[in-house]
């Protein structure tokens, strides 16, 4: 989305989000795999924004260091006091005063708002609006502000619950907060902002009178209510991941995926889908999961920084974890973990396995309940499994190991030396049988139970 | 369901599905593990249809072999050319000309039709009908056909959106597709069908006025919106899929079976639960399931193909796949999988564990982390262990294999070979100890990782 | 709620409850991990009930076994012959006639209703009332006894459906059934209770115009209708699950627990989560669950009776069972199984491991496919860990033994012996190899398969 016209997105996150009870700042919360204030500066990013300014709270390090994880281009500026919106906004004031075109005012408690959203509104601003509004039509819009609106639609004031007449009050449209400026006029409108109200706070809506009384005319753009949601507590936080969760089900299933059940499959904001996917119910993808075209993930898999190739097979009860990368048609079964390891094109590991730091050949076949042991409790190490092997059931793998191509390993082997290509490897304990010994022992243990 | 009258039933099952995004055709794709059209080959058998003729695209192979695996007597026509839904339903004309009493038209992407809501269609031929329609009441009207009637509710025409008139869109009864045509006319009027509108084609709707120029009354029968739901795309897969699990669900309680959290449940088509049965959230059915009285299904388990009978306690985390038969009170625990494999009565395989190709004896106990080695890269063997046999965990049993009866076998042994009745085998290494050796060992990993 | 006057709660629980079709009475049916009968009697305590008696069917010597289980001084009742509400709570005339303040009566089926409506009815008795009446406002209100009342809504009448007038059947309000009494006047009101009707029974809400016709008030009090539903079928024992556990996860996000997907987590009556707990989609809790603060759990994770300290994380696909106390910062992780065990601060547990009966101590590590031996088909035994060990991947460590602080156990070894402080313990076969073995197993068995 380039524009000729420039555009600065502040983003507000200083505040300190006290109705959700956490030691963790608000912002810093999670929705589908990455923080509320990750979605925003994406979104804003997606909406053509050319630089960013986030305002946190003071001494807020964890929050000033998510933004330049996701945006280490941004600028992040410090609200000393809590003074209010149009006063936190002014914190980016060194920002405001490069003279950008537009100017996105957002919060980062509200991650739903969609680019095409934002667009919307910078668009108002290329119309020749110098303020544009984005309002919401909420069930209950008891406790918000009232948008006010003349004939033509224009906005002509936000009026507050308290200050508002009965008239007014009926007035479906409300405030959802966010809106864009004049980025050449933004600064001028916000420093004349007052703060003769209760709470002796400088409000942000009251931005719109300053710019009408300045010959500015004002726009609105309406969003459905889910899109504006603000998370203040754990509900609303639940409420917001519900509601992105359902877009992305929705996107899934036009894309060709097959949800039996989408209500019980949660998406990572950047998971990837191929064409003709099958998803069972109770599937869970973590962040960096791409997924290739024919794949069935069986019921209750879980999934995270995993990589299938076409026409894989995982499930039910797959746990894929970073690193796992699955060739075509590679088959990951029941009560398995995959770590940082790669599986070859039609390799199966099929029960009950634990396969970390690892790779497994073409066409190999791991046994049920083979371990790789990758870990001495200080260092981790490597096991190199061949294409057409067959690792027989129980085994474990002492890495660092190599079982060559086509070898094949006893069931119930512990490897601790590297096994030649076609070779069989076995090691383990000769079997012995004592004769009556378990009839004998379950008297003893008959007659000691009876003592008791 | 039997009935003097003879009834075809005229499956339409041609409709290439494009909006599903998917290379599998349409009627293929599954809702509750069978595909749409099993469904409805199954609901009109139910309804007392004599005759099926399947109406599938050119070159669709994989329809018809659907189609002949469900409904072996069914007779397969191919509309080769796609020229609306009234020559859809004439590409079964050799059908048609029997001379069947009664005639069903139906949809293969139109699964959720009950077979009661057919017998009504085909009551309203019984009692004097020509043509009986099947209606229902959208939410939103718009777009769908809409069912014009007299006073005394009979049917007076299908009038398309475009072509009603203001009041006429008023109606609130809409056409879902499917009817009965009286069987000795339906060829004729069928025929009669022109092709005089914008897309060339020929409209099974069409047939209604034809049957009213001909003196025929024509009936309606009006069914919930949710049972005539038309799959286009995966959503309405997903709706469908919802809507059947509905219904299953509510069987399952009305018969007295406790689901905590019937959203949380997905059964087969085919799931069979018996009395006082105890499912807890999280569990899914996969077809050819059978539930004895009294059984417990705890979370996250997974089933398939498999008898459980009365007492049986599985999971949380049981996966039993095709063929896990398991006999009265034997209970199978978490992260256990159970394969083409009798669990003989009272036996217990709770923790860790897979048994394929097997059979345990009664009240034999099989330890944690115990493997049936089945399979060796070509063939599949089995295991035999016998009654109040003791596996000790972590053993690898390795096929073919037999152990007695009341044998036990020493914790983490590799059987290769029988083992007597009431007999104790073991088959492992002997421990040895290093002293200090670990101490020494730690020593220099963390030199080494200090270098580091 | 310490008042001072004395109150007894009567208790119906002698329904039988045919609708359920069980071999189980119904009030012992479970909700939240617990009977309908128990969260009722745990309701009237918490309402501050000085007495209780229980009136139970004829030989339901399980239901009151489940009374004298969760109250251990409550006094139990038989009604031998089912002649109506008001009979049944005349079974408990000893109790009535020791002449408590107050008298509340209520169902063992009707599971929902809150200690603090149960207080509401009792401050309307303390108010002046004679009777005291819970009604609520259905969304169909067809088939309830209307509640009748006059401007100033006190309570004139209880009219049944099928005696209401047209103008009663307006009513909105209908009655739940249960109510509070004089209980210096109960016996007397109730003893007038006649039985002049089709059905021959004697009808509680006839209690309201015998106390009228003594010059008694009768107050209303209107309870949301979710809060008095009755069950009397598996269809409404799940609608009750669900609006407990709507409850129970509205409050654990209220004190400050992200659920990321409310719908799909289950708690027990009793769970106890700390603050900043995470917990994902799709997780279970049975009963007797204590959770510390910055706990995580994972999706797919089953937890029952089990103490989880500060940090510690769990899951995916952890089991938790009863006796698992994990210690701050402890990690049980995917596909294992805890019982009886005490696992020591920062210890790790990471993979496919069962662990019974045993101590792991502070920071040991226990590999993949761990197993402890802990049953020898007739005793347990105990394992016991020592802190800083590290135990191999596919370990069986045979009870009862001991490994020692800082000892190492090399992988696939089965311990029957205590291993030292420090020492390291190996106990497994010898490596072979046999070169070129595997290849001509292969051509062996791909001739066999070619001539099959």
């Amino acid at each position: 989305m380039s524009q000729a016209r420039k555009c600065l997105a502040i983003v507000l996150a200083a505040g300190e989000g006290k109705r959700m009870r956490s030691s963790r700042p608000k912002v810093l919360h999670q929705v589908a795999g990455r923080s509320m204030l990750a979605h925003v500066l994406d979104a804003v990013a997606q909406a053509g924004a050319d630089a960013l300014a986030v305002v946190v709270g003071p001494g807020r390090d964890d929050v000033a260091a998510e933004v330049l994880r996701e945006a280490p281009h941004a600028q992040v500026f410090v609200q000393a006091e809590r003074l209010g919106t149009a006063h936190a906004v002014l914190a980016a004031r060194a920002a405001l005063a490069q003279g950008f075109d537009d100017c996105l005012v957002l919060f980062a408690d509200t991650p739903l708002v969609r680019p095409e959203t934002f667009a919307a509104l910078r668009a108002k601003l290329a119309g020749g609006a110098g303020v544009a509004v984005l309002g919401f039509e909420p069930e209950n819009p008891f406790g918000y502000g009232r948008l006010l609106t003349d004939a033509s639609g224009a906005l002509l004031a936000i009026r507050e619950q308290k200050d508002a007449s009965p008239e007014e009050l009926r007035a479906r449209r409300c405030n959802a907060g966010l809106m864009a400026l004049d980025g050449r006029k933004a600064l001028d409108w916000l420093s004349r902002v007052g703060n003769d109200n209760a709470q002796k706070e400088y409000y942000l809506p009251d931005v719109v009178e300053i710019a009408r009384a300045d010959g500015a005319a004002c726009a609105l753009v309406i969003a459905p209510a889910g899109e504006v949601l603000g998370v203040n507590d754990r509900a609303q936080l639940a409420q917001a991941e519900a509601e992105i969760q359902t877009r992305l089900r929705r996107a899934a299933m036009e894309k060709g995926a097959t949800l039996i059940a989408p209500d019980t499959v949660f998406f990572s904001h950047d998971t990837v889908l191929g064409a003709d996917v099958l998803v069972e119910p109770h599937v869970v993808f973590g962040p960096g999961v791409t997924v290739g075209d024919n794949v069935v993930i069986h019921a209750f898999s879980h999934l995270e920084g995993a990589t299938l190739a076409d026409a894989v097979t995982v499930g039910p009860y797959a746990r894929l974890r970073p690193g796992a990368n699955l060739a075509k048609a590679a088959k990951v079964g029941n009560f398995v973990e995959i770590k940082k390891s790669e599986i070859g094109e039609g390799a199966k590991v099929n029960h009950l396995t634990y396969i970390g730091d690892a790779s497994v050949g073409a066409r190999s076949n791991i046994g049920a309940g083979v371990i790789t042991c990758n870990y001495d409790g200080f260092l981790k190490y490597r096991t190199e499994i061949g294409a057409d092997a067959f690792v027989g059931s129980n085994c474990s793998l002492v890495a660092p190991v190599k079982i060559g191509d086509g070898a094949l390993i006893g069931s119930g082997s512990v490897v601790t030396k590297d096994v030649a290509a076609d070779s069989l490897a076995v090691a383990r304990g000769k079997q012995m049988e004592k004769l009556g010994w378990a009839a004998a022992f379950r008297e003893k243990m008959a007659a000691l139970k009876a003592r008791k």
